[in-house]
């Protein structure tokens, strides 16, 4: 199965001049999702871990079927507000002002081994925040799992030094 | 596996006076989340239906694992401004102001058969608006399945003539 071919591009959003990577409808195919999320795990298989952590909210679409799956347990990361018990909380910049993500305190415990997935790695400030969230809580990072890369925004400069992989890649 | 020992329950969260179940130490238990899955796999395995259809963002969280475990196509519902292609959009009341969610047009067919899913039954204005949006589009829903349900909040009386589940209910 080809995934490209169950991705939609879909122009001008959310910003005039972005080429959007709609997933929707690769996730509306049944066969489709059940088969990303199977090639996602051979393709960590090599990889030990005891947590996925998934940010929000595309990062557990893809990371909780994986966890799921692999019989791991998930931690989402979100936005400033969601979580209810204490979390710690890491604000980063974006091309315009700021944006800010949190995970709870006690969802790791030092010395976890942890495998971060996301949808999406773009410029990788959302996935750079969530490295730093989960070692500032002991966690030890383990990889990054992209269901797609653009690989001309070279996000993964931001991620120098951990291993990432991407199954979809746009040249 | 006694699920409700799973769920960690925090008060005055988001608003004082409120008891908010937090699935996030259910989510984080590996054998826990892969339990609660195949639960719910158990609790609707009597339907026949196409698709899952999840509102945001918890429901993507209990959504797109069950999905993959029954090999359905999973569609989001989302606030307003997060799908990239063409939507339908329902505006509905909260207790103070209103909100809003939207679905892909193009997301069911007319005909189709869809299981909605959330982690929650509260007051039921979230699950009753993504009945309405699933069946503007045609869809035709066979039934509402949460992981919790908070029985004194009567939630399923908005939900009355579907056939409404739950895994996990607080009187």
């Amino acid at each position: 199965m080809n995934l490209k071919d169950k991705i939609r591009v879909i122009s001008d959003f959310p910003e005039k001049g972005i080429r959007f990577k709609d997933i929707t409808t690769l996730l509306k195919d049944g066969e489709a999702l059940h088969y990303t999320i199977d090639k996602i795990v051979e393709e960590i298989k090599d990889k030990e871990f005891d947590l996925i952590v998934g940010p929000e909210s595309r990062g557990f679409i893809i990371g909780t079927p994986l966890a799921y799956a692999m019989k791991k347990g998930f931690i989402p990361v979100r936005k400033p507000g969601k979580l209810p018990a204490e979390t710690v909380k890491l604000q980063y910049d974006l091309e315009y002002g700021s944006d800010a993500l949190e995970i709870h305190k006690d969802a790791i415990k030092p010395g976890q081994k942890v495998m971060i997935i996301d949808d999406l790695l773009a410029t990788g400030g959302t996935l750079r925040s969530t490295v730093k969230l989960v070692e500032q809580l002991g966690g030890e990072v383990v990889g990054v799992l992209c269901l797609i890369e653009l690989m001309y925004l070279n996000g993964r400069e931001t991620l120098k030094g951990y291993d990432v992989r991407s199954l979809i890649k746009y040249e």
